[in-house]
């Protein structure tokens, strides 16, 4: 069940809301808390079983969202772009420096690192 | 129901996976190809009022999904960001065509505008 850390990340990001409170408490807890199944059972005075359950079920409805939508992967797709796109800007500005410089270079910079911070809201 | 048709369209095309066949039909034609709902009544030879229903329901389940997630919005908003990055691109450009060019600004351009065909899809 923890393979895959940062993909199940991702996707409780985007679908997380569409689960239901338990499923989504169990699943955060284990997944972004790195509780045990045992730890949470305690916690909840259920058996470790019960909590085994509630997250397989919450990760089968999270990746079943994507394999429809694949909207995660499409994300991703745009953030590997940006940082490429990124890339070139921080180059072309280097070279900017070295002769008159053009605000606009800075300002696209700028714009692109906040897109790159949002995608990783 | 009409209102709204480009917002409809991108639901349509985040979540539309996520709705059964029937609705995704009614739903396509309704909205995307924009038969009347008595045309698509007659086509399947069931009630006005039956295909109605179907994509009120389907309508439903897309808003709700967007309204959980919020991630129409989010890309709405990745969207237009690049879209004002294109056009600083664009004027560094113009002002670097009147020098010696750097060729990676072409590039940048290139690649946001591949970014927002995949954006449109």
């Amino acid at each position: 069940m923890k393979d895959q850390a940062l993909h199940m990340t991702m996707l409780y990001d985007f679908y997380g809301d569409l689960l239901t409170e338990r499923q989504r408490e169990f699943y955060d807890l284990y997944h972004n808390e790195d509780l045990s199944l045992a730890e949470i059972a305690e916690n909840y005075g259920i058996t470790r079983q019960g909590v085994r359950d509630v997250i397989i079920r919450a990760e089968a409805i999270l990746n079943d969202f994507e394999e429809k939508t694949g909207i995660v992967a499409r994300f991703l797709k745009v953030r590997t772009t940006l940082e490429e796109v990124q890339s070139l800007v921080e180059a072309a500005e280097e070279r900017n420096m070295s002769r008159s410089r053009d605000s606009r270079l800075t300002e696209i910079h700028s714009e692109i690192t906040s897109l790159l911070a949002g995608l990783e809201d």
